[in-house]
């Protein structure tokens, strides 16, 4: 038997013996549900009967995008920065959100056009500022693009001090659902009009221009690469942005580190799609919080064959469907460490 | 202008200015979706611009059905005890729920077979020792549902000196989804045989006999009273239980003291129908955690107009799907009131 057949033997087993676990605690059985399935991955991830995922924290990922040039987006590239200052202030909605579920938050500078100030919560991770123009050249060099994926890296390795085991994946950057369209399409195929919508408030006559636009990109290049991580690198280096490719990077390595990955709209999960197509096991550390009202989102999770855990017609991104998924990761967790067997049943 | 004209104008006004007041927030318009409904309906039931709901709690509300004598159920009345001692004792899924949600928890006996001893977790509001058999006779004299209506406002009094503007709904009671189905049925004209399901267990083969039991009970009883509040009164009375009359009484004082109630499951929300046909006013306060797999429950939901916030396939009961709300609520109370403005908009 190699190696392999072995862990995934291994695996089977602990699948096996957390159902069981389930099924021994004092409720009927199944009775909680989509919460018991969770409880199940929480437990494959960490490797344990008794997971404990630690502390939770919600990472911010901004950059600014070449592509803003050509009018795809309801707000000028400035508004990225602001929106991020206003995290470093604590008062836009992701700081309330994760205040709400009790979270932790750092904003990483993934290469805003212009700098914040030194910052408590903010962790510079700078690229560049801003993306070239995807509809007529390379949002990065291939040189930028690794720089990213390392840096997304280097982020989640500082989670290691804090005992983080629980990390969503937010972001802040002006045109990057465009971006998120043109790599969701080049990884999955999905018609590139079904991905693309009205990010923060592209009215519809916008709409056919900003498809038009992206046509364009994905025309200029068409990512055509041997493999899928090949692929995955060409979408995250052709289309960007800084954010999405740094996010990929930490998913990653998120995954290797046996954390939970909570992914929430359309961009994080075009980043988590790019990330799988790196490596393929990060799928299994995903928990994907929300179905956005981006409307490209339900194709893209359908495609990995996931369901999210809510559907609150939200699209406002910065991980606010993350922040808001964690009590419900947390009582799944605990579910599995603290509620009472049945008398006379004590699984493996 | 009458009063109630009045009253009414100052409500329509007070909705504007909150929908305004999210308008002007720092995010594109809407992009909060339900969080944001949600948000308004909090900010009504608190008659404030930025609501602050205080402490949260949820209630457990346990008591024994006379019904289960006919076969009705997966577990014999014996197990209502035993659940209610889990939960005294911190470990049953409402507990785990709970801590997870960083929220309070109070059993309250409304009539178990055999009481509990004194505990810090339990108020003791008993009516009797189980309701009698609602198949051939009524569940509770008037006086005893009476009784329990009151005592459903005195334990909500409680909840005033700890500050508690979110209370959530639970409970425990083997043969509780066959009284809840009863009133659900005399209140809203739902089919019976809809509103039959397992409850925590009885394989499809006791669904026809449970059935033919329920509507036994209400050939014997079809509750026929010339108005709203009388039917109410009248079902509750002949099919029980104490715990579900209790809740019922507790919910209309909550909604008078201006709390949020946080109905659970399909027991719960039976006992809000209830509740709402007492005091039609009720419903304003409510928000609908989850919609259980129970099948019924979905039928009262869309009776009501109401959309639930979670979707998670759990039928446990006990108040966890309430408590699983508790972090979405405080997510839009939060934005209310601590998320930025747009600069240079400033709503009413």
């Amino acid at each position: 038997m190699s190696v392999m057949d072995d862990a995934a033997r291994l695996r089977d087993q602990l699948g096996e013996e957390l159902r069981a676990r389930l099924r021994g605690k004092a409720k009927p059985v199944g009775s909680l549900g989509r919460l018991e399935d969770l409880a199940v991955q929480i437990g494959m991830i960490r490797g344990s009967l008794q997971p404990d995922l630690g502390a939770a924290k919600i990472l911010v990922f901004a950059g600014d995008h070449g592509l803003t040039a050509e009018g795809v987006t309801a707000y000028p590239s400035a508004v990225t920065r602001e929106i991020a200052k206003l995290i470093l202030a604590g008062t836009a909605g992701i700081n309330v959100l994760a205040r709400a579920a009790g979270v932790g938050l750092t904003l990483v500078d993934a290469g805003i056009i212009e700098p914040l100030p030194p910052h408590d919560l903010l962790v510079e991770c700078r690229i560049g500022s801003g993306t070239r123009n995807a509809r007529h050249e390379p949002a990065m060099t291939h040189e930028e693009c690794l720089a990213a994926l390392e840096n997304g890296r280097a982020v989640d390795a500082l989670l290691d001090r804090e005992n983080v085991g629980i990390v969503g994946y937010g972001e802040v950057g002006i045109g990057n659902t465009s971006a998120a369209a043109l790599i969701a399409h080049a990884l999955t195929g999905i018609d590139l009009a079904l991905l693309v919508g009205p990010g923060a408030g592209v009215p519809a006559r916008g709409i056919d221009h900003k498809r038009q636009v992206l046509s364009d990109a994905f025309a200029r290049a068409p990512v055509s690469g041997r493999d899928r991580p090949t692929r995955a690198l060409e979408a995250l280096r052709e289309f960007g942005g800084f954010e999405i490719a740094m996010m990929a990077g930490s998913m990653t390595a998120a995954a290797a580190a046996g954390r939970l990955i909570i992914v929430d709209g359309f961009i994080s999960t075009a980043a988590a799609i790019a990330a799988i197509g790196l490596k393929p096991q990060t799928l299994g550390n995903c928990v994907f919080a929300h179905c956005s009202a981006e409307p490209g989102h339900r194709a893209l999770l359908d495609h990995l064959g996931v369901r999210p855990l809510l559907e609150l017609e939200m699209r406002l991104g910065e991980g606010t469907g993350a922040a808001l998924a964690v009590p419900l990761i947390r009582a799944a967790e605990l579910m599995l460490r603290d509620m009472a067997d049945l008398p006379g049943e004590h699984p493996a």
